[in-house]
């Protein structure tokens, strides 16, 4: 395996002692003791906390080998240094590495490098006393076979037993904090938030329940930051009759009416409803009076939960115990979701139940807030984000939605999220429309919410699929300019649900805004990166909370690369970058010949292909849209009239794709209507990693001790394959110039268009081949009509440009 | 859904109101209410936990519909009368139904009826106060939407936390145990078992690590029964290290010499090596020394783990913290298995380390313990009930091998856990040889391990695959006569890792014993059933341990179905049945002519087929497992020449598989080798379980508040498949008489073969075909030499014979 770490803090050797102290591996007995020996041991000691007696440690010490010949108590017992060697025999078996398959006991540095795990510096062969205390501070910090640090395995062992109860404020391990906060002892207790919102148009402003953790040492006067997670899915969800709205996707394409509108005449302007009075306060208490027993729980959240933070879940408008209505992401849910850190800072009130008006403040509160989560979790954090709000000072905002029309549109077309044909806006806002889960509160809204749904059905449009000024409302864009929070962006490159240009234009749409922004791109689909065993995901955002929110300087902004990318190509292997999907990135453009993309000059040429399938085959990948995939990619027979396929000569260096790609095509249709979609395929035999990741551990990575476990993935290489799809786009031909602008199409007349790819940072290896597929129909995103068109392209006039990445 | 609960326990009313007090719902406060809607608001108000506060309280109950028209606030102000079908509308919300998908609440107790939740008896439209009552308690004992009975999901809400500490001894609820101690309280201690054996000769007895986790009122008092789970696995594997071990099996099969064995030939004895003698006592402590944190748990012990259990989990002879050597599953074995229940009954000593010889008493036992485990873990389990050991009260055996010979062989050829071509004995040794992962206890035992590998391998004897005497060995039918522990198996009909026979042998051969035995048979395959919807597997286990281990006169023996047996055909559909596989079944004999079965006579008649396949398909065969079966059972043309297939005509009615289906076939090889295997097949479309339950919802199953979680999973149906494989069977042709007796084979000689396939239990749908194939290599489990045999069938001189079930 390879270990990357990317949130170990460069620290002083007096502030490493300083901190041994404060974590009790120095004490009064060891901090003076000369002998390298003994002083090792006694560290020993104090990390085998299951053994209760000498005996016991001693058996334990005979379990280790500490040479090839010597087990480590024979060692302890008879050498009067602790060789470098030595030490990381220990060491590698400690962090459970396993000499059969990791390690040789001859050379456990060659193993340490392999693995890309820190050495801690030394003169000699044998360490000093003063370089042994550093290499066990080093070793504490140092990630483990199973994607913990080492001080964070002693941790579920039990290693801070002893101080739960006996800390009065968070306590810090090379920049990260600490879990000293018994998590069996936190207060659960629920709020309803006054929001400055009426969305269900009852006469009364909104209440939304929040439902809070937060540490027992807060009621001994203790102030806490606190991680927000916004999500709507966190009271539960209405899949039945969510399912029954989904939209028919096996209907034709039809022909739009062209328009001539310009942003101005689609821009959304705040509503200047009038919004009802606050209501009148009762009373003020500082205890809460309704509790809860288990929320739907991130398991980057329950890491935290011992470490000194408040955690607090909320779903929002229209949700389960909240007033209001779903409304998929607009406004009304932005205001939504900021109530509760207003809230938190004093700017909002919140009510001990929905009928009495008895106050209640977030006493507790340090005043500081981030938001996680992923998807609609993320979305929301950055939509909070886009508000300015005053004590939100970071979003991690994981695979997430910065703008709806990329989420459920493209080019004037209706896209669906990958994997979800038929979705929309209006069926996401059902789903999410948990009062519906309590009948009798659903009863009384029952009538306003169909209305709703019109409403959002009407608005979506799915009719034209062009941008308009219920789309305009849901691209949070408009916004970025107000955003003053740091941003920590998380986003799968595979990603085809929240599809890339969603943290591409956050990525690139707030450099200016005087923030700091980091971002993650991994290799996944739609999914945490928080349990695997390859980076150290919890501890990078340990070391950036610390910072965020209790305002520790441990230079988080600078030790954390602002760009980190899992590379496709190598297992385990994550690379830092200053930026991604630069505009100023050079590009190679490729010319259309024949079968072919080529950066040499092209003969005037042209190709067609059809977008209709023999019925039997269009049902067959109507019904199996993964078959489908994998034949268009691989040129399977069936797809040979239906497709334009392109390739360049094998590469004869590796290619870093880096950016947009974009397609210039001089094409015409056969109708007056049409959609094109364009893939970008790596050709070339290789083993590629399989699309999820593989399970290692079940329950293997605790927080803390006896507390909430994740399952330890990773990346693994699956079987060869001879083809990947990089990237994908799609255009409604009458949307050339814009999403809101309709075009006419005459039918066999050639147009130009151009079309931006979703971004990509992509290594191509030597020897592979860079490819191009121009189709129409995408079964598993577009409609899926089975329309007699044909589509020619005028290959000359036609080409590709690929953005390369340059460090 | 449909819920099945087959351990409700009938209680009288007298009980109903004792268990109501006890637990708190009856209180003096309303104990004597002659008002139904007072009782019953105050029955709401003790189950909604979070809501702390009357407002509160009067919130919830607005979020709840009474009827058609009324929420329950309403209700509960207007109403004097309780009435059924109110009760029953409130009681499906409680539950988790849903009305949008569950039910009307015009009609709940239809929905009742088909969801088979209980309903309480009433004489009138409204229950009266005594009614309402013992309508409280029985909704307390159904089960909701999320597969756990309405008084345990209070539990997980927090229910029992009051009763904390305040319990000096279990509780009960419906003949089943409460959560009412706190799980994190429990004592986790390390004690060293010395077994009386020296399976590393090292001339010490082998001290063998337990670990313990004993609720904390032991301390005080409180002797507690044991849930004991022996497994290997436990203390890690060597995961890489046996990947090395495992057997090409892409080998021929070879001709054998013939001999002339009788069973006593191969017969095992025990061993008369002479025991080391036990350890001095240097002295005695109730104190252990050692602890851990986190156990490697079964989930169904877990949920014990609050009820007033203690769990203790050994690995066993050669693993981790223990001495001795790996055997897969000899006396060597069963004895290490044993010594822990010896302990906890006083027969055995134990220390609190391996140095001091300082002994500790299991002073807090009960002296009652039931094994639990599935695989390998069950396996034990069966292993230690042969022994006849005092104080084994029961084992609950889930997917348990019960002869070792039928895990690895089959009628004298090496037949491969199913998805584990080339796993052997020796392989399952060193993977569970977790000595090997403390290098500097493996460093001193490392010759003496692989001298023993060698050893297994030798007896193992993959050449010939032949049972004797290391099988024999391995064999616990050998065995059965001594079992007195009432068994409680669980076994999947499409396990074909540990195949069906291990189970059945068991079943039906306890029979004469005394004992009581129990059996679960479900759909899947090699998996656990503890977390399913439709079957309330833990409250059976419950009703079950409560009686054997707490001498609970809940008459679970009574109450729980001997056998129950998980539906192929309809989805969350379990049966209860008498017997499974009774040797006194009828069978129904089919004739083999052409490709057909037939009841009818047929005229004389031969078939042949190969063996060998063009290279490139066995190639892709020998790769790819999965695609090898599907063609197989589909009859791909890639396939022709190498099976016969034959089919019975449409049924007209369907047919109930129960037992034990025989192949008699007149077969000649063209070599003077030659192995057989067989297929019964239905055929026929329609949809059919996927092969792995499904995930409804993760960690949604606590076994009590704030404590460990399951997934909750069921078998869901996937798409229109047209076969199934229902059961097969191998046998080598020089195997004709036994598995240890070789026989000449001479080439194109005709002889006579009967094999048992492996046992079943299958409702083969009307109008579907019943089909047998006969084919030779069985990709996924025999060698694959692609050798050039070809094998003819005298067709009118076969048959299969069919059991059929009878109720």
């Amino acid at each position: 395996m390879k270990n990357n770490q990317f949130a170990i803090r460069p620290t002083q050797f007096g502030d490493q002692i300083t901190e041994l102290k404060e974590i009790g591996f120095l004490d009064k007995d060891n901090s003076n003791e000369n002998d390298p020996i003994k002083l090792w041991k006694s560290f020993l000691s104090k990390a085998f906390i299951e053994a209760k007696t000498s005996s016991n440690f001693e058996e334990k010490l005979r379990t280790y080998m500490a040479t090839p010949d010597q087990n480590l108590s024979e060692y302890l017992d008879s050498s009067i240094n602790v060789s470098v060697q030595t030490f990381y025999n220990v060491a590698l078996q400690l962090l459970k590495f396993n000499p059969d398959v990791d390690f040789s006991f001859d050379n456990p540095l060659k193993a340490m490098e392999k693995i890309q795990l820190p050495i801690a510096d030394h003169r000699k062969n044998n360490f000093s006393v003063e370089e042994l205390k550093s290499a066990w501070y080093w070793l504490l910090a140092t990630h483990n076979k199973d994607g913990q640090n080492y001080l964070d395995s002693l941790a579920a062992k039990g290693y801070f037993i002893s101080f739960y109860g006996k800390v009065s404020k968070p306590m810090f391990f090379n920049g990260k904090t600490l879990p000293v906060f018994d998590p069996h002892k936190l207060i659960r207790e629920v709020v309803y938030v006054e929001s400055p919102q009426d969305s269900d148009h009852d006469g009364k402003r909104d209440l939304l329940k929040a439902e809070i953790l937060r540490p027992y040492e807060t009621e001994n006067g203790l102030k806490v930051p606190v991680l927000y997670t916004a999500s709507p899915y966190n009271q539960g969800t209405n899949d039945e009759t969510g399912e029954k709205l989904t939209h028919n996707v096996n209907v034709p394409l039809k022909h739009k009416i062209p328009n001539n509108l310009n942003y101005e005449d689609v821009e959304y302007h705040e509503s200047s409803d009038s919004l009802p009075l606050a209501r009148n306060i009762n009373g003020e208490t500082k205890k809460a009076e309704e509790t809860f027993s288990r929320e739907s729980s991130y398991t980057l959240n329950d890491y935290f939960l011992a470490r000194g933070f408040a955690v607090i879940y909320m779903a929002g408008i229209g949700t389960k115990d909240s007033d209001g209505l779903r409304t998929t992401g607009d406004p009304e849910e932005t205001i939504s979701t900021i109530s509760i850190i207003k809230w938190l800072t004093g700017d909002l009130p919140a009510f001990t139940n929905r009928t009495d008006n008895i106050e209640i403040k977030a006493w507790w509160s340090n005043k500081k807030v981030a938001m996680t989560g992923r998807s609609y979790l993320g979305t929301l954090a950055t939509a909070a984000a886009t508000t300015g709000v005053k004590g939100l000072k970071t979003v991690i905002s994981e695979a997430a939605i910065s703008n709806w029309y990329d989420y459920y549109r493209d080019g004037g077309l209706v896209i669906a999220p990958g994997g979800f044909p038929g979705e929309d806006a209006d069926v996401l806002a059902e789903e999410t429309f948990s009062r519906r889960l309590q009948p009798g509160d659903f009863n009384e809204i029952k009538g306003k919410w169909n209305q709703k749904i019109e409403e959002i059905q009407k608005g979506e449009d799915r009719d034209s699929g062009d941008y308009n000024t219920f789309w305009d409302a849901r691209n949070y864009h408009n916004n970025f300019k107000n955003i003053t929070a740091d941003v920590f962006m998380v986003h799968g490159l595979n990603d085809w649900n929240v599809k890339p240009r969603n943290v591409e234009r956050l990525w690139n749409g707030i450099k200016h805004n005087g923030v700091t922004q980091k971002i993650i791109l991994h290799q996944g689909q739609h999914i945490y990166i928080n349990a695997f065993r390859s980076i150290d995901y919890s501890d990078i955002i340990n070391l950036w909370l610390t910072h965020e929110l209790l305002g520790i300087d441990n230079q988080a902004k600078e030790i954390i690369p602002d760009v980190i990318v899992q590379d496709n190509v190598a297992p385990e292997t994550w690379t830092a970058h200053s930026d991604w999907a630069n505009p100023n990135n050079k590009e190679v453009k490729y010319n259309l010949s024949g079968d072919k993309l080529t950066t040499e000059n092209v003969t005037s040429d042209s190709e067609s292909f059809m977008d209709q399938l023999p019925e039997k085959d269009f049902e067959s990948y109507r019904d199996d849209n993964v078959t489908w995939e994998q034949d268009l990619i691989h040129g399977d027979s069936k797809l040979a009239n239906n497709q334009l396929t392109f390739k360049s000569a094998p590469l004869t260096k590796q290619l870093l794709l880096d950016g947009k790609i974009n397609v210039d095509l001089k094409v015409a249709s056969s109708e007056n209507l049409g959609m094109l979609s364009f893939q970008i395929v790596d050709y070339g035999k290789t083993k590629r990693f399989n699309v999820s990741p593989t399970l290692l551990s079940k329950n293997s990575l605790a927080g803390t001790y006896d507390w909430r476990e994740d399952d330890l993935r990773e990346f693994t290489l699956g079987k060869e394959s001879s083809a990947k799809m990089i990237t994908k786009g799609h255009i409604n031909l009458q949307n050339r110039e814009n999403a809101y602008k309709v075009d006419e199409l005459k039918p066999n007349i050639f147009y130009n268009i151009s079309v931006e790819l979703q971004p990509t940072f992509y290594k191509l290896q030597a020897g592979h081949q860079l490819g191009l597929i121009i189709y129409a129909t995408d079964f598993g995103m577009t409609v899926r009509g089975n329309q007699n068109i044909k589509y020619t392209v005028q290959l000359d006039q036609s080409s590709l440009s690929v953005p390369l990445h340059e460090d």
